[in-house]
């Protein structure tokens, strides 16, 4: 049906057959979430969720100040930021979401900017959850209805960035609780951490994973939000869910971003069909995590940065295999000939 | 010296050290190329080089005839092609050079269409040289001659494709020749052959290896060319060459352009400075010949397309590269606190 004519189309277009690789298996994807044989990108989007966690401010977890989360909100909000460079140069639109950033960003006023703070950052969670149930709710709800608002703006392609000191740590133990991967392997350097720091990261986020139990909440999204959750990851699920609900091309970015997406997929499995992945990170633990949900990277290029930069990077080869998909001719209409047999 | 200063500058960008992995190889790259820590990319540009060869008539190496050859040229004059698409979308200009394909396209008048035809097409090397040395070196000069023009034009990044039905038989013997690698690793599919296909190109090719001693050409550039090149191969050798000596930045699309590129290198090993490896090419022999040059290519994304295509979906990763270097903040201009050892 679909599918096949849109595969036919592939096939008339004037190269080889399969000779544009996984550009192909894009426009496939991005015809049948649409459901037409003329799909299209429009008002591109990187949602930039921002917000701090608990455990920062022990020091334990990350080599920066959890004061670095605002900072560069702040970066963001001025256009300094790789996110800002790449939006821009891509044309691309950027909107940055304070989710629960531990600092009074009520006076910035900029339409690119949304308040939607569920606290300041989140509890540490090597005393207790780091937050409750009605923030997990309350967090998948806001991110929810952030997206469908930018549905209804026109924008159907969607990759959901990050920034939040101390969260590779609260992605790392989603990771081991959904994928059930050694914490060890889940944990990498994050922002940077040498040796020594990342031994602790390591040893604090095992008694985490004890003091939480987490084997016991690998199908359990909300409590596992709960415990070791982020309130910009937590959004980033409902923002992933209203995603797909809409019917959105979804870009998914590096490993906090990947994180987030596990738990969508335990609420909504379908989550995955409009997913294209941006890259591969360096980020220890991001490979693993793409095995899991069976994905193939657009690029690897090292990236580690966060802020949906990988996915910023990656649209415009989205936009490409859209693009051949609509403009390219077919053998018929150029006069080509085809293969012999 | 200047090294040190862009690497002080990149590292003085609001994010972690090293979190833009190969972006910041290719920031370091072409400020180098460029001798400042301001660079730029102008202009960029990819030119798609078309010929025909002989051996491509005899039916045993190509599934596709050689007419389309010329038929693609056509559909890359009216804007069907899949480089044509990837150059509108990413802004680049897009130039076609009739190097010798055997048919007379001397009627086409398009400002985008350069004529340079060295003759219909090369002679079969199953038979004879390919060209004879004058060729190969008007060849070379014509390619030199055209770049020169382009760089003065504003320039200063450049892309070569092809297009000449037949021609991964050229490179894979260019890769036998100079590499050393055996012959069936070099030879792959090309626009698709089947299994029974790519078994009689192979012994093809080992025939040719056999008849013009391949083995005792491999430091020989020139008379490798005539023994078994392109009319294409040899203008982008000389392309190469001239956009090195030009001081722009060249990317290095896929397997045709790798070939051409190893015999540029024998000619002059500094033109790999400037070189920047767009993607890996899912044609057999592509992933060996980087390794050979020790190159790590930004996409595989599975492209065996030709054209340029590969080229021309890299220069915005490499246009991010060279932004993030000009536009990010840097964390003394942010505000942004660094991190603690």
């Amino acid at each position: 049906m679909l599918q096949d004519q849109l595969q036919n189309k592939i096939n008339s277009k004037t190269k080889p057959l399969g000779a544009l690789g996984m550009l192909e298996e894009i426009a496939l994807q991005v015809g049948l979430i649409q459901q037409t044989t003329q799909p299209f990108i429009a008002r591109p989007t990187i949602m930039v969720f921002a917000a701090d966690h608990g455990i920062a401010t022990t020091g334990l977890v990350n080599p920066y100040p959890q004061s670095v989360t605002a900072q560069m909100v702040l970066n963001f909000l001025k256009g300094g930021a790789a996110i800002n460079v790449f939006t821009q140069m891509h044309q691309l639109k950027l909107l940055v979401v304070d989710a629960g950033v531990n600092a009074d960003l009520s006076h910035l006023n900029q339409p690119d900017f949304i308040h939607a703070k569920q606290g300041m950052g989140t509890s540490n969670y090597l005393l207790s959850l780091a937050m409750t149930n009605d923030f997990v709710l309350g967090s998948i709800e806001k991110g929810k209805e952030l997206v469908k608002i930018v549905s209804q703006g026109g924008c159907n392609c969607i990759g959901f960035g990050e920034m939040g000191i101390g969260n590779t740590s609260a992605a790392a133990l989603i990771m081991h609780a959904i994928t059930r991967i050694p914490i060890q392997e889940c944990v990498g350097r994050g922002t940077g951490a040498n040796d020594e720091q990342l031994s602790t990261k390591i040893n604090t986020l095992e008694k985490v994973v004890a003091l939480h139990q987490l084997q016991h909440l690998g199908n359990e999204p909300l409590k596992l939000l709960s415990a070791v959750g982020g309130f910009e990851i937590a959004m980033m699920v409902g923002a992933y869910l209203a995603a797909a609900a809409e019917k959105m091309v979804i870009v998914v970015d590096g490993f906090i971003a990947t994180a987030a997406l596990l738990v969508a997929c335990q609420i909504e499995p379908m989550v995955m069909n409009n997913c294209i992945f941006a890259h591969c990170s360096d980020e220890q633990g991001h490979a693993k995590m793409l095995q899991f949900l069976k994905a193939n990277p657009l690029l690897n290029i090292g990236l580690r940065l966060g802020e949906g930069t990988g996915a910023a990077l990656a649209i415009p080869l989205i936009e490409s295999a859209v693009a051949f998909l609509n403009q390219m001719a077919s053998f018929e209409q150029a006069g080509v000939s085809t293969a012999t047999e």
